[in-house]
């Protein structure tokens, strides 16, 4: 199935499927009411997303129990395809100590040096995804 | 220098130019009160983010005279590098028609077949930008 712009619309399954091989992905939030947005490392865990950022960051403030949006994509310039997915959810930074244990023992690399010890997962809500389809082609 | 999360703040002229070389980059507004996120093709032209939408379109109504978000990153996780750059400022739907003739003229690739009529500008007022600073040593 095509949008309105011409792009193929991805299910539920297929959009999940994606983001769990996604490394890299944008987290989207309201920053004293400006939008805002951050590249973060994430994985999937249990159904949510996770990321890790600093105690007391601006990040870790503004997620905290807000409405966020997320977004990981992939692009190939050159060939002109590529894929998006939003998923919409509450965040909230993880304090339960089991869930704390287990978080840390996923595998979400930290590529910054530095301390990264709060924890926020995102329960997604709505989850949306688009393909860019393969040119001359139609998208079934 | 380097932020409060280990990452080194790029200047504006800098992240003017990573704007520069770009392709892709996404947008951030609010749509119906929720977060939104739409990767976009656009370029640089005249200090403004230029970006082209289909006429009537979610995008186009959400970012008609709102303050919005734009970012744009390149991540290599093979390497652990990586930048990325976030303006923010205020998006316009171009309707003058001297102004929309030469953005028309734009080097501005639409991957999607469809109309893409209506182009958006953003003029930056607030940019930063950071970047992963290199493993092992300081990021002068």
């Amino acid at each position: 199935m095509l949008d309105a712009g011409g792009l193929e619309v991805l299910g539920r399954q297929e959009c999940l499927a994606l983001l769990g091989a996604a490394q890299i992905g944008r987290i989207v939030f309201t920053d004293r009411a400006l939008p805002a947005v951050q590249p973060v490392n994430f994985v999937l865990s249990g159904g949510d997303i996770v990321i890790r950022t600093t105690a007391g960051s601006k990040l870790a403030a503004a997620a905290r129990g807000a409405v966020v949006a997320f977004e990981a994509d992939e692009f190939d310039p050159r060939a002109g395809t590529g894929w998006s997915v939003v998923v919409t959810g509450q965040a909230r930074v993880v304090s339960e100590a089991g869930e704390l244990q287990r978080l840390r023992g996923l595998p979400l690399p930290v590529w910054v040096p530095g301390e990264r010890g709060d924890y926020i997962a995102i329960t997604p809500e709505l989850v949306s995804g688009r393909r860019i389809p393969a040119r001359g082609g139609s998208a079934a």
